[in-house]
């Protein structure tokens, strides 16, 4: 298929992502019909109420069925079974991806599932908050934020170039990695912090916590990201958080013996470290308009 | 000291803190004076252009000559100094001060060195950012923010009303504390945070970083604030310190735990507590008016 081509595209869940996806689109592609998939009958209400797409679908098989481009925006734990179910009923020729916070298990269940006249090619979109659902999707959602293409040897230069774009005109920056690095370098990125702030909030109690400023406020955030997205995804993950929590104990005990030795040269190194690496990466993220200035 | 007869403050340094007190100070009480202490020729160029001071010392002894209120403002490890400095020019009934982040080592300085016709009383104004200096004084830095004034057996009634008052005469919500349990709860809601969001960053390289999103940026932003005023934090309170940081240990170890044995329930239990427990301080605290609604 060609970019100028693509005039049907299905949204399979709409809560924030899906949502923010159907919203965003008709900016980037004015000429593209959006066909969403919910089974729930509120969230199709809404979807159609806030001009999320042209039509709403709660049967799987014709919610796909004229699509050139499936994206998968619903719960990690429901890709297996609804690559299973949309298989038989997917066009030739189509593409199918999906905005899944890991990257190497979808991989596996699409290439086991899905047939061979269609293409599943990995994305994922790193907008999002801790927020979550339909009633918070925004059409800009997506604008500045990275994007990560996780393509296989499987995938043709064609659709690695297609879905690249496809982001890119959603005014992403998008880059590539094989499924496995992307969950690796995601883990110590995304889901150490979500356990960090996990772990802080329950290592404090509500009474003390209500005499904090700003500081705690902003580390914690995401730690009020919905549990049953996170579960998925941090056990999705397993093996690769697993590590990160590893790595970031040993920074904490370096951190705690300068402490007890009263080293306070060790202790100045290691925050002036952390200090010039963080600032390192706002000063790039300005540059790169990542961030407002 | 009456409150209404507050008439003359002297501030000890000049940074973000005391920067913003002087800029603050004229809105809360109409006919203060404030004189500010400083060496450094550019800050005192600036205290003066930016109407942070009607008057400035280089001489601490002069600083403080004419106070009814001493409050320092400078990094804790100059505290000990400056109480011994300033002991001998420190008027009858002077009440003494101050804003730094930990309140038992100060209180111990202020108790060796301080004359017995004064009285200090610790404060611990919890604003700030990860900016520090002169430049990014803000007269609005206090309002709505907490603020934790540590009294002990020996101040008078008289005195801790006095502090208390003076806090919230610049919209603060100021509660009481030891300085003991102020340090002990402060390592856990603060110096801990930045402890992790510098083991975050320290735990990752740039290149990766480079692909985060809003998520690790807010999860590492102290790690951004000034290695030398933290270094002299974390010293200064390093047993409680050392203790939150075992704390948090356990948790991460429990939630790894967790993961290898693929205890969804477990994991999902982890982060439903803390989802609520944040959600419950956010919504506690929007009540409060501590947040922006």
């Amino acid at each position: 298929m060609q970019f100028k081509d693509l005039e049907h595209v299905s949204i399979i869940g709409l809560g924030l992502l899906g949502g923010s996806l159907g919203l965003a689109l008709p900016g980037a592609f004015s000429s593209v019909k959006i066909c969403g998939f919910t089974q729930r009958k509120s969230t199709a209400a809404k979807a159609l109420d806030m001009g999320i797409v042209h039509e709403i679908q709660s049967n799987l098989g014709k919610a796909v069925a004229n699509a050139q481009l499936v994206i998968l925006a619903s719960p990690l734990s429901t890709f297996e079974e609804l690559f299973k179910s949309m298989a038989e009923h997917l066009p030739e020729g189509c593409i199918v991806s999906d905005v899944g916070s890991t990257k190497a298990l979808p991989n596996k269940y699409a290439q086991k599932h899905l047939p061979k006249h269609v293409e599943y090619i990995g994305s994922h979109p790193m907008a999002g908050s801790e927020q979550s659902g339909i009633d918070f999707s925004r059409a800009d959602l997506f604008e500045g934020a990275n994007c990560i293409v996780t393509p296989t040897k499987k995938n043709t230069k064609k659709t690695i170039d297609f879905i690249s774009k496809f982001w890119e005109n959603l005014s992403m920056r998008v880059s590539q990695m094989t499924p496995e690095n992307h969950d690796k370098a995601l883990a110590r990125i995304s889901h150490l912090p979500h356990v960090m702030a996990m772990a802080l909030v329950n290592s404090n109690v509500l009474e003390e916590m209500m005499l904090c400023g700003k500081g705690f406020l902003d580390t914690s955030r995401v730690a009020s990201g919905n549990p049953e997205l996170w579960r998925d995804i941090l056990m999705n993950n397993a093996a690769n958080t697993d590590k990160a929590i590893d790595k970031m104990i040993n920074e904490l005990t370096r951190f705690q013996t300068a402490l007890k030795n009263n080293n306070d040269k060790k202790v100045l190194e290691l925050l002036e470290k952390a200090q010039k690496q963080r600032d390192q990466l706002v000063q790039s993220k300005l540059k790169r308009k990542e961030l407002p200035s």
